[in-house]
Parts: structure tokens; C-alpha cells; sequence
């Protein structure tokens, strides 16, 4: 039992939101997603959980080390695969403290059921996956539940890899006159899934961007500039991820609105479905928080690798309105970014 | 793709007991999820999948990766809960690679309307067992999932311990003249789990074994014996993990059946479901093989410990029928111990 918190006579936790259930939007990587981790987990598990990814000595080494579940609804949409977007996330995930991806673990939960054909095509997802970032998947578990008791496939990954000596990658790095780099357009993954699970259709259809980026972030790396910070703006998009960046680092972050890559058809599904396109998954771009002299050297780094074609700055560090996103409009007015609270797009990832 | 296997065209592969579907015995740790691997995963991932644990190298130092997804029901149960169920089994397998364990990630999949007092109890379990064990908690991960596609709460742990440097524990070390001894009482586990699902009474309530194994294991290291293979017989029970063993060091094992600590509630128990008590999953047990001469020193160790105190050789290890178990009855005769085929105890963990 955890000092404060009597979980056996728990009943409803009042930071939680006054829900005594899982709702949907404890899973959005969101505000509520981060109460659930604030107000439940860490009372539980103590003060050693670091995040997406965590950075521990083992031994003369460190590793970074990272899971993720997937749950993505359908399990096959353009441009991807729940088989491909647990290899890439958990991949994604190291890389984003500058680790080298080595060894991934994964893990089925299959409900009784499913064509064993749907199973071979998404391990064979993973496998093309692996071997396409380099890493090698050594270990896995299999379970079954029972019909009606799941929904296809669910995929656990976890990875580790190594973190070389002087990298120190984090959000606690960010600092005021940073500048912010994306490396490409923002919000394809989630209207990809979105699409086609809604049935929607554009003028072209909209391609998941699921990709490792560690090879990008090792040509970032390999410039010798010193970056403060990375992240894969995953659930939540780039809204929480900045808003968690500006909390962490305890810096504003102030966006360019107009110079935000935002692909016309992301745009349009975004406002036939009502939702804000800074707040769509990605699942194969960065956020990079660099030192304003050395980002035209990043910029330029970014760009001649394939994944960070699309790379540009949008926007800066300030030290004004510490833990808040602003968004400068084209007209010059600004404009809060919220972190989001819940769940836009459910089964996203 | 994988040479040889044509996922997108996959319909139905031979090996697989000829069913185009998910079963539960797919996940019961026995002779169908043994095909599942083989025939589905190692071919999509490749050859470096190791098994329930893989010991890598990372930069100068080895280590142990390790993970498993729980899907227990209940989630409580005497003696227990998927929490500590989750921390106890991802320790476990560490700790059968010889290594020392260091950290967990932790992955919960919700289902939409579980009572949040639920996930805390959980959670807190995670905890304490966390801290009992000396691992910490350094990562995690929440999925919700919509109500009707899950079952309250799956979890998923991934584990990384330190491999000391000599250390070489494995099935492919098992050897004619080893030992084989048990650490105490068989299919306590299961029997636990099945007892207050099917609502049976007993005299006694029989609580479930669930316990982290690595302190038994430093204290069988510690002897300086040359401990050549350990494995906790969870799904799939003894019968399944010595199976496993044989068919890795292409050895036999012979068990004496007398000498079996099958308590009288578990072959009550068996005797009226129908169940073989060496097919019963364990959660806080190990079996071990070991050099005949350093039997004995080994056995002391273990009942030194207080996980061991019911410590026995259960038989021995013979150059004959490789590849298989068979047991010498009290009455002199022998019957093959087989491995199971598909799932007698479905969702025991």
C-alpha cells in the first residue's frame, strides 16, 4: 500500500474528474491520460517512471527503454499495420532519447476467432518492420482470450536500446531560444485510420506516415549540434506533446501559425470531422527543440534524409508564459494551444 | 515477406492443426502455441526470437529481456491479483536466464466503464509487488479500448535484468546425470484461479503461489554449483517446461511420480475437473537441473530460502528417448508425461 492512497477502500479519486470508470479519454494521451498516470499510477508504482521512454544505467551501459500497447481499429489502413506501428512506436519512443534502437519484445492478445491469415500478415508486419529499422526482435508472449472478450488483435511492444555516452535528450532540456522544428507535415496517420474507418473519401487518399525515425535523428545527431529535446508527436498530436514540453521544461512555446505543415486533405477531413489537426496522432515525425544558431545546420540534415524531407521551423522557446503553447495567427492575433483533455480519435495507435 | 511464407495470400497453414482461426488453446502454453511460434511468428521475425527470455548483448554488458501480457480471470484471486501476477512473472523470467532483475514496464489495456477503484487496486499491486521484488517501475503505457472489446483489464510487462559475466543458464545446458529438483508444491496456481472461478469449496482455500523467484535463484548461484538450466512452470505446467527442456537439450527426463509435491487440494481439485496436476500452471515455482553431485548442496540452499522451502529432486535427467518425459510409477512401471496440447485452464494468467 502506498503511503496516502488507500486503493483497497478507493473509491473515486476527485482530481480524476469525478468519474468513477475508464472512460475513452483515458486513453488519448491527453490531460486526462496524464491525471491516470499523475493520480493513480505514480502514487502506486513510486517515483522512478520517467515517461514514454526511460534512461537507466545497467551496468558500465545506459539503455533507454520503452512499451507501448496497440489497439489501432481497423488493424489494416493505408499506408500500415498495427504490425508496423508497434515496431515503428516503440522504436520511435528510444530514438527520442537519442538511444539506438537494438531488441524489441512483442506481444499478442488474440481474441479466439481471428483468421490465423490476419495473424501471419501482422507478424509478418512486424518482422518487415524490424528489419527495416534495424532492430531484432528476440523475445514475445502469445494469449487468447475468449470470443467476445477482445476485438482481433491486440500488440504490446517493448524495446531497448543504447544510449551512447553525453547524449541527454529531454523535455527538462528545452530552454528559451530554442528553436522548434517539425520534420514534416502533421496529422496524416490519424486521418488515415480515420478515413477508412468512417468511410470518408477525399480527392487522394491520405497514406499513414508510420516510419522509424532513428536514422533521422541520427543524422540530427551526427551535425554535433546540441539538441535539447525530441519528440514523436503520437496520440495527442502535436498539441500535447509541445504542452508537455512547455510543462516539463517550464518554457512557452510560441508556434507560427501559418508556417504549420498541414496537408490539404488533413485540413478538410479535419474540419468535416471537427477536429483540430494539431491534435492528430503522427506516427512517423519529430518535434526537435534546438538551439536557434544551430538550427538552419538540423534544418539542413533533416531534409537530406527521407523521413525529414518536409522539415521546418514552427515556431520558438520563450521564456514568457512558462508550461503554454501560443499559436501566432497570420493576422498577428495569438491563440492558446490546449493541451487536449480526452479522446478526439479513439483507437488511434 | 519471409521467404517461403506468403502472408498476403496465407490461408490456411498445415502444421497449424488445420484450423483457420484463433483458438484458446493457442494460448495455453503447450504443443499449439509451441506450432504458433514455429510456424507463424519465427518465420515473419526471423531467427532471433530466444523464447520467454533472450539474454543480449548491450554495448559491454549482458542483458536479460523478458515479456508477457496477463489476461487472468478473475483479476483477483486468492493469494493474488494480475498485478503482482504481471511483476512476479515478468521477474521470473529473468531470473530463470540467471539474471539479476532492474526494471518493468508497465502496460495496461482498459475497457471503457471498469471501475477506476479497480485499476488503483491494480496498480497498487504492481507496486508493492514492484518494490518486494527490488525491480522498479521506470516505464508504462494506457490503452483504453471501447466497452465490448476487452474484458476489464489486460496487462503487459516487459522486464531487463543484468546477466553477471559466466553466467551461462539455458535449456541447451540440460545434461544426462543432472538432477532435476523442484522448488516445492505443484499447480497451487491454477487451482487457485480455477477454485474461485468455477466457485468450488474445499476444506482448505487453496492461494496461488505467486511469488518473484530471483532471491531463490541468487541464493542457488551463490552455492557456486553449476546450475544448468531453470524454468518456472507457468502455463502449461510442469508437464509442458519439462517437455521444453528435453526437446532443447535433446535429452530425457525421468521423474519418479511418488515423488511429486502434488498437495491433497490440488489432486482433489484435478481429480474433479478432470485435470492432469502437471499440466497446472505455477506462478512461484522453479525446476532446475543441475550436476547429481552438486544435488544435494543446491537442495539445501533452496530450503534455506523461503521460497523453497518444500525443495525435492523429482528425477533425473538420462540419456535415453531424448526429446521426451516419462514418469516411474509407484508400482514400477512408466507412462510418457505429454507435452499438452492446447489449453486446459484457459486465462490462468
Amino acid at each position: 500500500m502506498t503511503a496516502g492512497l488507500d486503493f483497497e477502500n478507493w473509491t473515486c479519486p476527485v482530481p480524476l474528474r469525478d468519474t468513477p470508470t475508464v472512460v475513452m479519454g483515458h486513453g488519448g494521451g491527453g490531460a486526462m491520460s496524464a491525471e491516470l498516470v499523475e493520480h493513480l499510477f505514480l502514487p502506486a508504482y513510486g517515483p522512478a517512471v520517467q515517461g514514454d521512454s526511460a534512461v537507466v544505467p545497467v551496468g558500465a551501459e545506459r539503455i533507454a527503454f520503452s512499451t507501448d500497447s496497440y489497439v489501432v481499429k481497423p488493424m489494416f489502413f493505408p499506408g500500415g499495420s498495427i504490425g508496423d506501428l508497434a515496431v515503428n512506436g516503440t522504436v520511435n519512443d528510444l530514438a527520442m532519447s537519442g538511444a539506438t534502437p537494438l531488441y524489441l519484445s512483442v506481444a499478442f492478445i488474440l481474441q479466439e476467432g481471428t483468421p490465423l491469415a490476419e495473424i501471419g500478415r501482422i507478424a509478418a508486419a512486424v518482422g518487415a518492420a524490424a528489419r527495416a529499422a534495424g532492430v531484432r526482435v528476440v523475445t514475445g508472449d502469445t494469449k487468447v482470450v475468449d470470443n467476445g472478450s477482445g476485438d482481433g488483435v491486440y500488440l504490446n511492444t517493448a524495446g531497448v536500446g543504447l544510449v551512447a555516452a553525453g547524449v541527454d535528450i529531454g523535455a527538462h532540456r528545452a530552454a528559451a531560444g530554442d528553436a522548434v522544428l517539425i520534420s514534416g507535415d502533421i496529422g496524416v496517420h490519424g486521418v488515415a485510420v480515420m478515413s477508412v474507418r468512417e468511410g470518408l473519401e477525399f480527392d487522394t487518399t491520405v497514406v499513414s506516415d508510420s516510419a522509424p525515425l532513428h536514422g533521422l535523428v541520427a543524422a540530427m545527431l551526427g551535425t554535433g549540434a546540441d539538441i535539447h529535446t525530441l519528440r514523436d508527436p503520437t496520440r495527442g498530436g502535436v498539441a500535447a506533446s509541445l504542452n508537455e514540453i512547455a510543462r516539463a521544461g517550464a518554457v512557452g512555446v510560441e508556434l507560427a501559425e501559418p508556417a504549420l505543415p498541414i496537408p490539404a486533405a488533413v485540413a478538410d477531413a479535419c474540419s468535416l470531422l471537427g477536429l483540430d489537426p494539431l491534435q492528430v496522432a503522427n506516427e512517423g515525425k519529430l518535434l526537435a527543440f534546438v538551439p536557434s544558431a544551430e538550427a538552419d545546420t538540423v534544418l539542413a540534415a533533416m531534409r537530406a534524409h527521407p523521413h525529414g524531407a518536409g522539415a521546418r521551423q514552427i515556431g520558438t522557446c520563450v521564456a514568457e508564459h512558462p508550461g503554454m503553447v501560443v499559436a501566432r495567427t497570420a493576422l498577428g492575433g495569438t491563440r492558446v494551444v490546449n493541451m487536449p483533455i480526452g479522446e478526439q480519435l479513439p483507437r488511434i495507435c
